[in-house]
């Protein structure tokens, strides 16, 4: 609950207050690998679709070019949601939490946002002692990756 | 996208399929500090609330008991919703990502998540050059923590 100096400003601020943009952006409590968690939830229907991970670069090509881009830590390169499906994500709106540690962004998702194809990468509900699948693929695999 | 290898068993499987818990928990991708972020999101609204940090342990507790259990980065201690807010959080439903490193709660918020007093952490929207206060407060902080 520790909170950075600058979005602090708005804790107790009145709905429409507002900081810089900036001055936000150069005070954000990004991780030690330079990284905020961005999670992505389909603006309408509320449905949370997925969760990745922004530097500050990908952060900055989302919000001037309103395509979502994260930053892929596997391969260690910027990740455009889509160059390889098509699936692209567009941004309706991004938002940071009370201490400025986390991102919410309100997208359009276009098709599924999950690799196994099914719209939410959340398909696996813990219940009892069962892990289980509760949600349907809506695109093969295939038919996104080639494979 | 690299997959752990019991959760991506559930990949290509249909809908109601499952796996054993306990096995997918043994195999979980906790961070270097043995977390893993949970998403919390109101079940009914589809409101996404805050997003914290679990241990192994967090999630065990909260699986037993159904009451939300995070692990406090800054104090270092469990940290059980609403145990100095009284705001607590009841879960309705666990769930992980494809890859199994990611957690979204499906939880009934008793009264605000955020320690402003706003249902939501996620009250901050980057609009233009401009971070804008988008939601009110419910409660003062002064009637949550006496302060």
């Amino acid at each position: 609950m520790s909170t950075d100096p600058i979005i602090s400003h708005n804790e107790r601020a009145p709905l429409g207050a507002s900081l810089p943009w900036t001055q936000v952006l150069d005070s954000l409590k990004l991780s030690a690998e330079g990284l905020i968690p961005a999670i992505a939830q389909q603006h309408d229907s509320g449905e949370v679709l997925m969760m990745a991970w922004m530097n500050r670069e990908a952060l900055e090509e989302t919000l001037r070019t309103g395509r979502v881009c994260y930053w892929s830590r596997s391969r260690g390169t910027l990740w455009r949601k889509g160059e390889s499906s098509g699936q692209v994500q567009q941004l309706k709106e991004a938002r940071l939490d009370c201490d400025g540690d986390t991102l919410l962004l309100l997208v359009d998702q276009s098709g599924p946002a999950c690799h196994t194809g099914r719209k939410s990468c959340f398909y696996n509900a813990i219940r009892g002692d069962r892990v289980e699948v509760v949600s349907e693929t809506l695109v093969h695999p295939v038919k996104l990756y080639g494979r």
